[in-house]
């Protein structure tokens, strides 16, 4: 079972309007809104796949009610710890006319250092309870939590015997590599704030430096690099990228690599090839989990909202995805 | 007691950013959010500077319930009937820079016939309850709601003794005023959607034509022009006017309207000096009613949300008014 944990979820609000014209009064033509936030997102597109996954992280207030209330909506399980302060909102413009979007970003919750207490006392618990066997970090860090809080999860992970992915930039992927996660997934230019390298594979061998162990690149339309542990380098990408909405790529990415690193797949999982692992030595079939991971992250582009993926798109796109190893 | 009806109460969200970029993506620094409608701030209004007062209206969905939730804690009295759709929000992105506002009003609730009659039905009991004297009815009708609403309404007022007061504009304010609304308030805009005229007087006359009695036409910083249902023309103006948000100002205009219309003004009323009246002939001191509503007015102004006044403000503003009688 995968445990994602995002840390400062939302509650994703799409308004669809004809045209945003700045200092005007707009009707909104159509509302639509769902839980968010990158890890929930990954949560959804692998409950999407049929892969038992649970959902935690931070939830408070009127706008945790609501986001707690959509997943229920979904089915899909959570266990999120409660904080005092009020959830975020985002609020996504889109225009008829190009479909351009504008987006509005709450600040989201100050975490106390109690709250935060809390979840690293309780994550062990939760571990057992939820038989996690893959933890999933991604997205921005709230107001309030330690800036080396991905290290600390990932070693109380380790601790546990429970892999972990991590997706973040800047700071907090630099600090989280040092605690030497099983994944890191940043993409290029989360690699470029981190390490101040512009090209994937000098970006990524940084980070092997600084502590990473697989470390994965995000290309977007380019697809995606692995710098393996154990060394060598392969490349995935389709053989034509696609148009769509990029939002929420990478959260596919990040779900496939998680669904592949998870010893007890779910039988259900489409488009899921678990490679049997040798231990944690690293030596595992990356054909597969990047041929997946490209796959997954190129279905979401084809969804309009962040979360999403077609089973059938899954299918289909792991047979256009071309291999390229160094 | 006042009992103001909002059929399409609103939660009003305010972003503050640095400024609005169109296909950026913006973090809020600031958020607020309050119960809104236009006759929930007339509610407001009222409730701040002490005068008893009722809200009611359409309330449905999860946002609904943030409306109600925000009513209690400003410890507003409410009786609020129920719709099975999602009652609206409204997000007011408001620039750092230059204090411009960019707003984005969801549709609201389609309601159901029978949601309708339910109120309809319900108003009767209302207006016992609530103790009502004067009943406000402002703002926009939702989906679903007949356009005659307003005329059905206060012919209901009528029936029961309630002296009435219509903020409205365009098809519904042509509709109500068939049915002889004591007061009308459009603004100047409102009033020009309503009966073509630009000219204050000159629409004011064609509303009576058409069945108004007292009207009074709100001109934004030129302050209001009443013409009673018993002839004359009055002006009244700030002898200086006010930079600001106007953003309510309307409302508190029909606040202080209404508060003079109560026939059981409270004792705590701030700048509240209710004029004998003579029966329903609208012989009544306009004077002191057409420098309060400009007082109030003008107080909305100097407020960052509207449905807000300081009584201060109230109290000095109301010495500061000139008015012309012709």
């Amino acid at each position: 079972v995968i445990l994602t944990l995002t840390l400062n979820a939302a509650l994703d609000i799409t308004y669809d309007v004809d045209a945003l014209v700045p200092r005007s009064t707009h009707r909104v033509r159509h509302t639509r809104q769902r839980a968010g936030g990158k890890g929930v997102n990954v949560a959804s597109v692998l409950s999407r796949l049929g892969v038992p996954v649970t959902a935690s992280g931070f939830l408070g207030g009127r706008t945790g009610v609501d986001i707690s209330a959509d997943l229920d909506a979904r089915a899909l399980p959570q266990a999120f710890f409660r904080c005092a302060g009020e959830s975020r909102r985002t609020v996504n413009v889109v225009s008829a006319g190009d479909g351009d979007a504008t987006i509005f970003n709450e600040p989201g919750p100050v975490i106390t250092n109690g709250e935060w207490s809390a979840l690293v006392d309780g994550i062990p618990e939760l571990f057992v309870r939820s038989r996690a066997a893959v933890l999933v970090l991604s997205g921005s860090l709230p107001p309030g939590v330690p800036e080396d809080a991905f290290a600390r999860l990932v070693a109380l992970a380790r601790d546990h015997g429970v892999t972990s992915v991590v997706d973040a930039g800047g700071a907090a992927l630099r600090q989280a590599v040092g605690a030497h996660p099983d994944v890191v997934k940043p993409n290029l230019a989360e690699l470029e704030a981190s390490t101040g390298q512009v090209d994937a594979v000098i970006g990524a061998q940084e980070l092997q430096r600084w502590g990473a162990l697989d470390v994965v690149v995000s290309c977007g339309p380019d697809g995606a690099v692995v710098l393996p542990r154990d060394g060598g380098e392969l490349r995935a990408r389709l053989r034509k990228p696609l148009a769509g909405n990029p939002t929420g790529a990478g959260d596919a990415m990040v779900a496939a690599l998680a669904a592949g690193l998870d010893r007890e797949p779910a039988a259900r999982g489409e488009g899921v090839s678990p490679a049997p692992r040798d231990g944690r030595s690293g030596a595992w079939d990356w054909s597969t989990a990047i041929r997946n991971a490209v796959a997954w992250s190129a279905a979401a582009v084809l969804q309009p909202l962040a979360g999403d993926v077609d089973p059938d798109d899954v299918t289909r796109l792991a047979a256009e995805v071309e291999l390229e190893q160094r």
